[in-house]
């Protein structure tokens, strides 16, 4: 599924909007670092071209348009260590929580923190994440046809207030995680013959250049496949939805003291064989 | 907002798709009970015209074509009733989850319960819910003007396993309230303009005929206005997002005994002036 190696939609030095199979310099596997793209033609979940023709990326783009943009799934305590730092049991099941579209945003984006999120305690986290997005309409899906339905991976941040998230919401997470901008993924889609084993990949955060996160996808609980088969369990998974499959250890609220994001901060998450964001 | 009274999705009798103004017969404002509609040209969300020609209405639809239906937002614990049989306090801030855009269903299609949701106790119930159609973008509105994003309302079924909804999804309730057809809402969506007070209408679910949720919205703790600013704190609404606005007390869950959906059962949902799906 899918012509492309690295799937882009970028903004070109014209101003136009383009889909693109980014060029990466030598030396790269980090797809930010892109400077141009072979413009894409066609339907990127069915048939399209990749073009001859290259145009220089201004800005890059969440890597779906608002109208590809499905629904954006995300799971909680996936990593092992990620469970155990927030006090929670192993789940039994995947945990499942969603955000909307609206929370998608572009490369280099600020984190908005509206004021309803700055009147609850400075609570404000980072979580990278492997983010798979399907390509293929699928439902009750086996563990082994799982991964044929996969467009690629990107790299997201779920970031989540934890006062809204845990304290205000009632016990559902939602609140604490669906603001506008607060579900950056990218830096593009790579195709999964480009990123191997997706449960073999490094996955961290930057915190003003400084690791803070330093994980490895072979920790999650339920892997890709296992997430798909599960997710798709009665539910018609859509091309262009998203899963955000959970995060390693090294949150903010795990850390003693605990860390906070602050405004002016700089973070950035980044995926083995797919890049930063 | 919306030239339309009731905004109607049909399958005509010729086999195809339309959106129309339904046409009520004499003495009802039940717009399940339309079997006419004047067929609507142009844009739901902005300019349309009721033309003059009417069709025959063969089969209701959910309102909103799957790609006008933008992200289904949903509240927990919004009536004091229904808060206090589920053992659970009033919440301070609504309680907010989310279903698929994939869990809408047509009028008289049946509730499929797929086997993941038969093998975790027999726990299906149902939730009669007021459903706002956000018309127009917003975000940070005013409770004075939230009414104004409104392009009408309808009636819903929050279907909800609560095995799956409380026990076995971590806490979040998503699990248990996303299965594909587990979001019917309809039957039509009717302008604020005829469905007059939000906050003073009956809402009702029948099981097999029998009443066996008999509320009014008079009684949300959360109101339409009041529930529109606060979840577009931060968060950009946009035309086509649904909100449920959460059920009244007489679910099946707070029974004693406790009194769950089986194959075979009718369940019917209902809100004054709008109709039952």
């Amino acid at each position: 599924m899918g012509s492309f190696s690295r799937l882009v939609r970028f903004v070109a030095k014209g101003g136009q909007t383009y889909y693109g199979d980014a060029i990466l310099p030598r030396g790269t596997t980090d797809v930010s670092k892109a400077r141009q793209a072979r413009i894409i033609d066609g339907d990127i979940f069915g048939t399209h071209t990749v073009t001859d023709q290259v145009a220089d990326i201004h800005l890059l783009l969440p890597p779906l348009s608002p109208s590809h943009t499905g629904t954006l799934r995300c799971l909680g305590l996936n990593y092992a260590l990620h469970a155990k730092e927030t006090g929670m049991p192993e789940p039994r099941f995947p945990i499942l929580f969603y955000k909307p579209a609206t929370a998608a945003a572009a490369h280099g984006d600020p984190i908005p923190v509206p004021p309803v999120a700055q009147q609850h305690g400075a609570s404000l986290d980072y979580e990278c994440e492997l983010v798979i997005v399907i390509g293929r309409r699928c439902r009750d899906v086996s563990e082994d046809e799982a991964l044929d339905h996969v467009l690629g991976y990107a790299v997201g941040n779920d970031v989540s207030h934890r006062d809204w998230q845990i304290k205000q919401g009632g016990g559902q997470w939602s609140l604490g995680k669906g603001f506008d901008g607060w579900a950056p993924y990218g830096p593009g889609i790579v195709s999964p013959r480009i990123v191997g084993d997706p449960q073999a990949l490094r996955i961290w955060t930057k915190l003003n250049g400084e690791t803070v996160q330093d994980g490895s996808t072979s920790d999650m609980i339920f892997n890709v496949a296992k997430t798909i088969a599960f997710l798709s369990q009665g539910v018609t998974l859509m091309p262009g939805d998203l899963i955000f499959t959970g995060t390693p250890s090294g949150v903010g609220m795990g850390r003693k003291p605990q860390l906070w994001l602050k405004h002016g901060d700089v973070v950035e998450v980044g995926l083995e064989n797919v890049g930063t964001w």
